[in-house]
């Protein structure tokens, strides 16, 4: 496939290697399974560590959940060395083709160091005397594993990223408050709760408890200035859950416009001939799987597309015959400008 | 009625029937009587579960309780019996048109099963030797026979399905942040507490609860790092609150804009011969009441459009005086592309 | 003022009342006085109500909270008859104009009505044998009285009204999901916790304080399934802060910009003839005001509409003079249709 | 440099003292020297605090706490000296020129009255004979002295200013609505729990607590009515929550849309002349950072003008060839105006 016949068994193994574990293609059955096959294994290996932290179950079933481990750590070992070697011949990557800098840079990606951590406790317990109930909970982190598996997550980072500096300054914000909050709390309460209120750290643990309005009760003020201020931090919480509920509703928003407009464009290109073909439409749908975009809201702008094309279609008076709009001075998108 | 004059009695009765069970229209009073009846002896009915769990009412008043619910099972009976009888007399749902095939589609329908199910407990337990608590409990599922008659809660699935990407990622994302708070929160808590974080499906009820903001404090931790703990858990907490809420809020506006859009198209429609019939209007209505527009919004649409029409009134080339709109090259509307 | 010179001094006086009392008006400094003479001494109230429920306040000044109370009542009931009396010359409701039946309208509106709960518990005290403390604690819904004087909470009422429908089906799925849970919660807890779970209503109590994420901690689940439910109510509960949010983020966006619109309307309509002059000015002012607009936003439509008017300036070919548009078509805007 | 060198030596100090600490520029790099180690220094200052609070590590490092504070209200000290005697040559804050009245118009203003709370409470102490911890946690207030270098936070003011009146309507029927439960919850409860619920102000503690959902516990009704009254304020309190997210979602999102016109506004301008030219390019983005708009949002702004120029770009009429748009009658932005 694809110009590899002519290359050497060992680089046609690398090469499909590569393809098997980098790509996603619904023609290539070997790769979805390969992918469903580790998901599934991850997804046992986070069953495992939870059900084994019962002790009536650990006891039952040790050896079992040992053996499992075992069959499990090997199955990522492969997988972590089969990406590092084949990850060269990733297609989607070129970074990483160069056969020394390319695995090293590879290997310090954020997936290969999530991948490394589901199988370095294992190996290292072997030379470090570690608790064995902490080694066993870091097997949880191989739940990391599967946000290779998401795409839909792209769009929650890219909103967190847009809005970092307001969401930062809401926390700053709350921040101050807390600190002003805490110090308060502390002069109102130590006295009166001398175990509770011992220090603003203590005060501290209560405060942030009360403005994230969970409230858990282990801690509660008792003097009446305690009791004001607790009840002006709940308010204060309200507003702090109110705040990124509303940056991120207008980050959604501003995201969902924005890759609107992307399809928009796209649709006007392959308009631009009068008719979308079969090439075109199987790219605009290759576009709106990547835009996340749902297909009601899809369909809603290639409508509106084809429908204000249709209002303008003559392009030229039908009358007297003259163009009225000249499409060709369009200049390519400049992305990387400012 | 509708041609239904020629027919047999028997079929003249199914038809009446199905018109009566599944057809919602102004002019047809009895059919009106139908659903207020239905609507309140299911209401009485949960009432009636619900008062019966006291059991001072029930010591006092269990034989009216028992008759109460002969009554409406038997109703509820005959009502199933009635639907699956004549719904393929239902003029709206051709599919289940067919007297076989027809009938066992309905009958696999979401709202044929929830029928099914209000009376399916009262006769199993003649067979089945159920605990008696756990089959009036069971009864409280009538309540989801309501669920007929509410129109507005299309909206509210609809921009659940169509965000449920996004939705999913956030949800994804909380997952993870719960299995490694719980993991972590089992490696700071296991000692000092060992009855309340037994195990790691343990501490994942404090951590649920904790990131929910509910904290219930029956749970709570001692350690300073089972504390430090729960305190970014609650910080954490507070953006899975904000989260689905603008991804909602976004999600709604979409859906407004674009039922806003549909009415726009169909008022420039009603205007192409410059005036809105009765009939026209009428459509109109009928089409914001299906889209579950605010007469203020409808009416915002329909100004709109009538300002802009009166704006490009003349329509014609300036300069040789003819028509220059041409609405019927207008494509026919794709809904089911891409 | 106003052509009132001719009428007779009884009359005179009674328009004079209906001036004072129900116009709002910046050149009637005695009517600002009065208004806030009546906020001051509402407010007062409310004080003085709540620190009469403290013991040791009540029993240390007990006779002068009763002569404020005599003092309170009797201004209250000369604002009550006056407005009764005065009502009819009221300007701005021509619907209360008539002698009889005007008068019993609005004795019959919502805001004479509370100005009647204001004052009716003073008197009926005299004839039943009331709970003391019930009769005081009542005194405080004479904080009601104060919604007259708050313009910006219309804007909340109308986005709650437009929204209803959506708010009505949220608040449906919510009441669903609480009977269901309700039930279930009952069959897992009611017999290890016969006292706490001892009925569906009781079930219910514990149910809503989770739901809405309050989790006081009086009652929690014992049992593995009463805590995996208690968890899974959390994270509905989570769903129903996030809904309604959403919800009213898309209503106040749809409300912003519809009366954005109206006032671009306006500003339109002023700068018709080219400039606007003083008196369309203040009226833009009076509608920026009415409309509940911030200054920012208001003056950015201001400028858009300037900005677009003079882009089209020349409204004829600036060549061959001709008009390419024709603004006299506008048909007036028919606000009750549909 | 900027034409100081012609000054006395004690002016050029003057200006280069107010260069350094009123001016943030990237080409002076002493100046950002100075502000990282005033927040460094105040960062200190807020861990030291923290840290003093706990009893054993003052204990342990008392002194060396000592020490910190005497040279930490030195370092303040001499800062707020500084700016004093320099403000009068901060050239961004004209108004503050004038010898005295400027210096007394800055001395009175937010920033500078924030500085002068970190360092009084230190010569106080001397006079006063105050509460050594009291003391102690005032020194936290050192904290806002960080808001001077987050310009993010002014767009978090800016909305919360614009939606003042609507938080506000909100914030009065919350208040309305608390005092209502309050009285109601007295009323239910007071017998039952005479030390709970001993006044209003302590049945409003409860209900604060209740209706901001953080539900300590320590307060609990037991009542029915209490119970029931409990609920219903817990569903009040979801509607609290939701109320200012859905407020603020429409006016970050407003605010959002009006930064990006101001942009699109100034692109326009700048493409007047078909070019961006590079001084040009340097004002986009200076605009940019200034109306903290992030790069994506920011790039497709600047792509949309260029797209709708490319469009109209012959601008001229299509039969006589002259130009049809008139740039040059665009009014300047009244910002003033209403």
């Amino acid at each position: 496939m694809d110009g590899t016949e002519s290359l050497s068994p060992y680089r046609r193994a690398r090469a499909r290697t590569a393809a098997l574990l980098f790509t996603v293609s619904k023609d290539d059955p070997l790769s979805r399974y390969v992918d469903i096959g580790l998901i599934v294994l991850i997804t046992l290996n986070i069953v495992a560590v939870v059900l084994e932290s019962v002790d009536d179950i650990h006891r039952a079933a040790g050896d079992y959940f040992h053996y499992f481990e075992i069959f499990s750590v090997t199955v990522f070992s492969i997988e972590y060395v089969a990406r590092v070697w084949s990850v060269i011949d990733n297609p989607w990557k070129p970074v990483h083709n160069h056969p020394i800098k390319g695995r090293i840079k590879y290997m310090l990606s954020w997936m290969a160091l999530i991948d490394l951590i589901a199988i370095a406790p294992f190996y290292l317990s072997f030379f470090i005397d570690a608790d064995l109930r902490v080694l066993r909970a870091l097997r949880l982190l191989r739940i990391f594993k599967l946000s290779r598996y998401s795409s839909a997550m792209t769009l929650l980072f890219q909103v967190f990223r847009e809005e970092s500096r307001t969401i930062g300054a809401a926390m700053f914000v709350s921040v101050l408050m807390l600190f002003v909050a805490s110090s308060l709390a502390f002069i109102a309460e130590h006295e009166a709760q001398p175990d509770k209120f011992s220090s603003i750290p203590a005060a501290m643990y209560w405060a942030v408890i009360t403005m994230t309005t969970v409230g858990f009760g282990d801690v509660v003020p008792v003097t009446p200035w305690g009791k004001f201020l607790g009840a002006m931090i709940g308010v204060i919480g309200l507003g702090m859950v109110a705040l990124p509920a509303g940056i991120l509703a207008s980050g959604f928003d501003n995201a969902l416009h924005r890759r609107r407009a992307m399809l928009e464009e796209k649709v006007h290109a392959a308009l631009a001939d009068g008719e979308i073909s079969d090439e075109e439409q199987a790219d605009l749908e290759e576009l709106v799987r990547h835009l996340n975009l749902n297909t009601v809201d899809a369909n809603a702008v290639i409508y509106a597309v084809k429908h204000q094309k249709a209002q303008q279609a003559p392009g030229v008076c039908p009358h007297c015959g003259k163009s009225l709009h000249t499409q060709e001075k369009l200049p390519a998108r400049p992305s990387e400008e400012i």
